[in-house]
């Protein structure tokens, strides 16, 4: 058995981003950027009023003094002439400031009538104006490779004027739920047998992280179906199993694989839930095998899947994002595995966050990881923790999961 | 101008949830569900093992007795006969208990050989069995509507037999963009113009919420072309349009709508950026009116549009959720209006996290908004507040922006 963290380190060290694609602007939210936005224009294009009111000089902006009105700026129709002396010319937010001009006068300290205006306060140099490339000026990079792209994001790189971003093609993943007693919803259900839930489920979290999943049809718990199965998803970026990975004599992936050119990295980790967890490689394709339970699935999903998604998407990758709450209940030492609980969060009236663990643990049950907020993560050998203890957590919706 | 609250109360209450729709169960992620899912099947649908090993009674599970193996029962394949005294059967994770056994002699804590299977540690009644409807019940409510479905809830509704989900038709949102000076990305910029970048960071704003956005042709400042533009949206559940907002004369959302039956609830909030904000109803179809400036129409988006889009999706709704942080520098007094101060995150080496406005708030900065974490929220009248003071914040992360 391996530590869990040592086990994540060998994941993402055998993962590699996926290559770059051409998508339209649109298209590029929630994708992770692969080329730098360099702005193609300067923002704003030229000094521009912040406000609705009069471009003038500062210094004929005297409380009482009269001006003649000698144009209009609004936004995208800039007045071509220059501001003498005594002059103003009407501007709206956004319209560029005129020569001569040097501040704003907001219509409000202004009376205005029959072609003339006349200041009720004082304006000063450079008051309301933005200055051309306040914003970016053209040339610089406003959005680094490796993020993913924001809503905000995605208006930075309009008004930089890019149609087409460079992203990270979303990394594929072939998705095999193998076992005799599994039938799709819907299905009639073979005797003695349930109803499938990892793949869609994983199908989810896949997509939840970015990644586009393939669900190829359930493998009986055979040797030929499983090699089939597997062998046809050698063009994914990383084939994940579910099923199949612990030691009893109908655990099959690891020996239905042997003979396609599986090369096994390691399957057993210190954990709980999730023990039989497989990694290696089938002819070049990263193989990741969970285990068949459904909580026991989806909680290595969480731990290791994830970040293997963040590598492949080429964003910076880790060990998922911790959070810190206090414990709602006493919890026992710790055993030699590292131990994820599924806990409920509440919020008290002091703002401080709650984790209580659910009572029954059973890796079988979908309902209540559904109802769970958080995973409780607990250490190796990990002392008796009495209620109110801050203890490490993992919470469900930082992961989108 | 109408306080933030009593604005985000107008707006909702003239909200309604879309109707609903069936997608089949892979299209359920991220959706609303608008029915409850009732469980089809009994989970596990008989008393199964919940580890490898032995099914037998465990009166006869004594160290160093001698149990015959009568039979086998994988997961799917379930062992016809019943188990007597002193016999046993081999049995896996997931298998069904046969009929007799009443506890499970783990593997390890066994030797077995030559058809006979010797205990090495004493077992008990129940041990390692799953009992029939541990996880559910068929009948039983696995999930209930106005909850948008998350991975583990997709797996739930599979296991619990269901391929088809009802749930809310993502809300349509129309997007609207006028002015004369905006160009869309790549297109030919007028002389004194700029290009576009609300349509398109609002229409990623409207995605990462669940809608699904309509972008309208960009209606120049005239009021042939707004009108025309905002009637062709008026199928959609909600208009929004950005810039003319404001006061100026080239303001022309309001007067070019008018005619065309737009009857108007407000149009000014006490809140910075943003104040100019236009609600109201074009022959039935609900109209948010954003301002032109980015960071004003992003700002507001946040403050009323995801709350709409909640309302609209079928979800609780109210105001956007807000954290807390303390702050990184200095604020003075806020005057009548509430403010939405751009700023970083960071935490702290113990954890604490701290908000630090950006020194430069103009409202037309996206850089600035891209690279900020959050919004701090001033309510009006605040006292000045020195670095250290806890603040409200809205974190982009925590609402996906």
């Amino acid at each position: 058995m391996i530590p869990v963290a040592e086990a994540l380190e060998r994941i993402l060290s055998a993962l590699h981003p996926t290559p770059t694609e051409t998508v339209s602007l649109p298209e590029g939210w929630g994708r992770v950027l692969a080329r730098p936005v360099i702005a193609r224009v300067t923002q704003p294009p030229a000094d521009v009023s912040a406000m609705d009111g009069y471009a003038l000089r500062a210094a004929d902006a005297a409380v009482g003094a009269r001006l003649r009105v000698i144009g209009s700026a609004p936004a995208g129709h800039p007045f071509d002439g220059t501001v003498g002396p005594g002059e103003a010319v009407r501007i709206f937010t956004g319209g560029a400031v005129p020569a001569g001009a040097d501040a704003i006068l907001l219509q409000e300290d202004a009376t205005a009538g029959d072609g003339f205006v006349s200041p009720t306060e004082a304006s000063r140099q450079g008051r309301h104006i933005r200055r051309a490339g306040l914003d970016f000026a053209a040339g610089s990079a406003v959005l680094s490779p490796g993020r993913r792209l924001t809503a905000r994001d995605i208006g930075l790189a309009a008004a930089a004027n890019h149609p087409w971003l460079q992203v990270h093609r979303r990394p594929r993943i072939g998705i095999l739920a193998t076992g005799d007693e599994i039938a799709l919803p819907g299905d009639p259900i073979p005797p003695g047998g349930i109803v499938s839930s990892n793949a869609h489920a994983l199908a989810a979290l896949v997509r939840a992280s970015g990644g586009e999943p393939l669900v190829l049809p359930i493998a009986a718990d055979d040797r030929d179906a499983i090699a089939e199965a597997a062998t046809a998803a050698t063009r994914c970026d990383l084939l994940l199993t579910t099923g199949g990975a612990s030691v009893g004599e109908h655990d099959l992936v690891q020996s239905a694989l042997g003979p396609q050119g599986f090369s096994l990295d390691f399957w057993k980790i210190a954990m709980r839930p999730g023990k039989p967890l497989i990694w290696g490689d089938l002819r070049g394709t990263p193989m990741l095998g969970l285990p068949g339970n459904p909580v026991s699935a989806l909680v290595c999903a969480v731990i290791f899947l994830i970040p293997a998604l963040r590598r492949l998407s080429g964003l910076p990758a880790g060990p998922v994002g911790a959070g810190t709450a206090l414990l709602g209940r006493d919890m026992p030492a710790n055993d030699r595995r590292q131990d994820y609980v599924r806990a409920e969060l509440s919020r008290g009236p002091d703002g401080a966050l709650t984790a209580t663990p659910l009572p029954v643990q059973d890796s079988s049950m979908l309902a209540s990881l559904a109802r769970a907020g958080a995973l409780v993560v607990r250490a190796p050998h990990a002392p008796a923790a009495p209620a109110g203890t801050p203890v490490e957590i993992v919470e469900f919706s930082s992961i989108g999961v």
